[in-house]
C-alpha cells in the first residue's frame, strides 16, 4: 500500500520534500497558508520531475498524489510521515507541532526541517516527544542524498529506526547526528566557509565569482567524492593521518585569518583523529586511496566537460588547442585517444556503447572535414547517423591508447558511408569494425536534404574520387 | 620548439607540476636532494600518466623527457619556467630564490608553490623581484584545474601575462589574487572548515568518517560545480542575494560556532556581495540557475553511480530496489527508463553510442533472467557482444521516457541473437531497432564456449520454444 506523507510549510525545501516523497510514489498532503504555496510547489515538482529521474537507469514507482489541505488536522491524520519546513522561530515550530500533535497517529515520524533548532527544543511541552526528530534536508532535497537525522535522548529507538528505513527508502543517506548540537554537522562547516567568504569580500581580497572559482575549480572537486579528512589523509602519505596533522597543524597557529581560536592539538586529539582516520579509510593503502580517487575526479571533470560547465570549461579550451581541423580526404585517422575509466562495465572492459561514442567522434572528425562542422550545423543542417554495423573483435580496456581509421565508402548527394577501423596504439591489433551510414538532414524540418554550399562541393569532390 | 621547466623540489605537489608539464610535451629538468626523489616522482608520474589522458577526447602532445640535474644551477639555466616547491620556511625558500636567479633567464617566471608566504615575503633580498610570484596548485596538480597566481607590486606586468599563458596552455585555470594575503584565497576556506571540523572532533559530534559524509552526500556536490555565492543565489530565489543575506546573515550572530568573530553586515557590505554577485550571474534567471544546477548534479551524480563511489553508492542501493529480476521469455520488457542530460550531444538529440547503452542494458535484463548476471560473472563466465547492427528510426531527446522490448531470435549452444525495438513511452513510437548477436565465453580464457549450470539448462528451454 502506497506510504502517505504530510508536507508542513511548502517552500524551497518543503517543496524539495514533497517532489521526493511524490516521486518515489508516496501519496502526499500539504498545507501551507501561502496563497501561491501550489503554484511555488508546482515549480518545484516541475524541476524535480525532470532531473531525478534522469539519476536511474530504470523507471521510478508511479507518482503520488498531491493533495492540498486547508489546516493542519485534515493535513496530518492517518499519514505515515510529517515533515515540517515552517519559518526558522521556536514559538511558530512550538505551535505547528502541538497542532500536528493533536491529530497525527503516535506512529508517524515528526521530523522538523529546521537547520537552527535542536530536537530537544523543538520537544519542549509537546505532548509526544517520542515521535519529534530533526530531519534536515539539502536543497535540492530532490537530487542530494545527504539528510542529518538527530534524535534528542527522548527521541524513541523505534521512531529513529523507522525514519532511517523510510529515509533510505526515498533513495536518501541519513546520517544519524548522535548528539546535539546548534547548526548540526554540515551547517556549522558550511557556516565557517561562509563567514570566511564574508571576510575576503569585506577587505576587497576577492569577489564572489573569484570565492566560486578558487572552490569549484578546486577542493570542490575533492570534497563531491571524499570530503575532508580522506582526500588530507592522502595528502599525508604513508606516514599516516598524525604525522599530517603534525606537518601541517602548525599552520593553524599563523596568522591566516580572522577567526584564530583553534582546538589545542593535543597527543589525545591527534591520536583521536588518527584512530578514526584508520577506522574509516585503514583498510586502503594510500596508493589505493589516490587512485580511487583520481578515477573520481576524471568522472566527475568528465560529466562537467560533457556539460561544459564549471571546470568542464577549462578542459574543453584545453582540448580545442590540442585537435587539428583534419584535411578534405577519402581516409583519415579519425579518432587517437584514450579509453577513459567511466567507459567501462561489470566486464571489465569498455563497453559496447562507447564503441558507438567512437565512431559518433570519428564521423565527427569527417564532417568537420567536409565542413559540416560546428558553425554548419549553428546554420541550421547537419548529418544523422541512420544505420550501423559494428563488429566487435577484441575487448579494450581504460587506459588503452586507441586510434580509428576512416574510410569513405560512398559520398553521393544527401548519403554518406564510412567503414571505421579501430586498432590498440600499442600493437595496432583490430578491435572493432564499424560501417556508418549517414544522411544529411535539415534541422529545422529534422527531414532529410542535399548538403549545401561548401558541403556539396566537397562531396562531388569525394564522390569523382570514389569513381 | 618545446618549452623547458624547472623543478626546485619533487615532492607530492613538485611531482604533480612535474607530471603536469611533462604529459603537456614540456621537457622537465628537476633537483630534489631527496635520494628517493625519483622514485617518488616516477609513482606520481605514473598515476597522472593513468589519470590525465582519461579527461581528453583526444591524444595529448608526446610526452617531453625528464632530466635529473645534481645542482640548482644546472637545472635552471636556459629554462622558461621554474617551480619552486620547497618547504614551507621563508630562510630555506630566500636561500633557493638567490640560488636560482644566479642562473636563471630573467625572463623565465620564477613560480612558487607555497601556501604560507606572500609574493612580497619571497621577493625580500632577490636580485630581481620582477620574476617572482606565487602559482599556487592544488592536489593533485596534474588534475585539478585551479592555479591561484598571486603576484607582489614589484612583479613585473609582463611576467604576469606570460605566467597566465603558459599555465592555461597545460590546461590550468589561473586565478589572479589581486591583493596580496596570507594563504591566499582558497586555502582561507579550506583552514575555516579545518578549524571547525577540529572542534566537531574534539567535541565528540562527528567523526571524520561522519564529517566526510556530510561533505560529499551534500554540499560537496554543489560545491563541485557551482561554489559557495551561486549556490547561494539560488537559495535566495527571485528576490535575490540582498534578500538571502538578509534572510540568513542573522544566524551569523547565533551560537553556531566556537569561532564568532564576523563581519558586520552593513548595507554597503550587503551591496557589495549583490552587485558582485549580480555581475557574476545576472545574467541568468533563478529558474535557469536551477535548471544548470539540476543538470550538472545529475551529470555529476552519474558519474559516481558509474563508479559506483561515494554518492553513486546510495543511488544503486536504491536503484537496486527499483528493479525486479525478470522472468524467462522469449519476448520481455528489457528497459524502461528516462534519457538522462549526459546522453544528448550537439545535435540536441541522444547520441548514437547511446543507444549501445541502451541496448547493452537491455541485454543485461535478458541475461539476468537466463541467470547469467552478477553472481555467474563472478563464477567466470559471461555473454559478450559480438555483432550489432542498428537502425536509427526517429530522434530521442534528454527527458523522454523511454522503453525496449526484447525478443530473442536464437539461443543454441554459445550462441544467443536478440532483436530490441526501442520505444517513446509517451506515444509508443519506435525510435530505434537493434540486432545483436552475443557469444558466451570464459572469462579466465576470454574465449567463447558452451554455457554451464542452469543457464545452460535455460538455453535449451529458450531454444525449444522457438522451434
Amino acid at each position: 500500500m502506497a506510504m502517505t506523507a504530510a508536507i508542513i510549510g511548502g517552500g524551497v525545501i518543503g517543496g524539495g520534500w514533497l517532489a521526493r516523497f511524490v516521486l518515489n510514489g508516496w501519496n502526499v498532503r500539504v498545507f501551507d497558508p501561502d496563497l501561491e504555496a501550489e503554484r511555488k510547489i508546482n515549480g518545484v515538482l516541475d524541476q524535480a520531475r525532470h532531473a531525478l529521474p534522469m539519476l536511474y537507469e530504470t523507471s521510478l514507482p508511479v507518482e503520488g498524489s498531491v493533495t492540498y489541505c486547508s489546516h493542519i488536522g485534515e493535513t496530518v491524520t492517518g499519514v505515515d510521515w510529517i515533515q515540517e519546513s515552517v519559518p526558522e522561530r521556536l514559538d511558530v515550530k512550538h505551535a505547528v507541532i502541538a497542532d500536528i500533535q493533536a491529530h497525527a497517529p503516535e506512529q508517524a515520524v515528526l521530523a522538523s526541517s529546521t537547520s537552527g533548532f535542536k530536537p530537544s527544543e523543538l520537544q519542549q511541552g509537546s505532548i509526544f516527544a517520542q515521535q519529534i526528530m530533526v530531519c534536515h534536508p539539502f536543497n535540492p532535497v530532490y537530487l542530494l542524498p545527504l539528510v542529518e537525522v538527530v534524535p534528542s535522548p527522548k527521541t524513541s529507538t523505534q521512531h529513529l529506526k523507522v525514519a532511517t528505513h523510510l529515509l533510505t527508502s526515498i533513495g536518501l543517506s541519513p546520517l544519524h547526528v548522535r548528539k546535539e548540537i546548534d547548526a548540526h554537522i554540515a551547517d556549522r562547516l558550511l557556516e565557517a566557509v561562509w563567514r570566511e567568504g564574508l571576510w575576503l569580500i569585506n577587505d576587497d581580497i576577492a569577489t564572489t565569482k573569484e570565492i566560486d572559482d578558487a572552490i569549484r575549480f578546486g577542493f570542490g572537486l575533492r570534497w563531491a567524492q571524499m570530503g575532508l579528512f580522506e582526500t588530507y589523509r592522502i595528502a599525508g602519505g604513508e606516514a599516516g593521518m598524525a604525522h599530517f596533522i603534525a606537518q601541517f597543524g602548525p599552520c593553524l597557529k599563523w596568522p591566516w585569518t580572522k577567526l584564530m581560536d583553534v582546538p589545542e592539538l593535543t597527543n589525545d586529539l591527534v591520536q583521536k583523529i588518527s584512530n578514526q582516520s584508520n577506522a574509516q579509510s585503514g583498510q586502503h593503502s594510500i596508493a589505493e586511496l589516490e587512485t580511487k580517487r583520481n578515477h573520481n575526479l576524471v568522472a566527475l571533470l568528465r560529466a562537467l566537460k560533457q556539460q561544459g560547465q564549471a571546470a568542464g570549461t577549462i578542459i574543453n579550451a584545453h582540448e580545442a588547442n590540442l585537435i587539428d581541423v583534419p584535411k578534405l580526404a577519402v581516409k583519415l585517422r579519425s579518432v587517437h585517444r584514450t579509453v577513459p575509466i567511466d567507459w567501462t562495465d561489470y566486464n571489465g572492459h569498455m563497453n559496447e556503447g562507447r564503441y558507438g561514442q567512437v565512431f559518433s567522434d570519428a564521423a565527427d572528425r569527417v564532417l568537420q572535414s567536409l565542413g559540416a562542422g560546428a558553425e554548419y550545423v549553428e546554420n541550421g543542417h547537419s548529418y544523422f547517423t541512420v544505420e550501423t554495423n559494428v563488429k566487435f573483435l577484441q575487448e579494450t580496456h581504460a587506459g588503452e591508447k586507441i586510434f580509428v581509421d576512416t574510410e569513405i565508402l560512398l559520398a553521393a548527394g544527401k548519403k554518406l558511408k564510412m567503414r571505421h577501423v579501430m586498432r590498440r596504439a600499442r600493437d595496432e591489433e583490430v578491435l572493432n569494425i564499424c560501417e556508418q551510414f549517414l544522411l544529411h538532414v535539415s534541422l529545422e524540418t529534422r527531414r532529410s536534404c542535399d548538403p549545401v554550399g561548401s558541403v556539396a562541393q566537397n562531396i562531388v569532390t569525394l564522390g569523382k574520387e570514389l569513381g
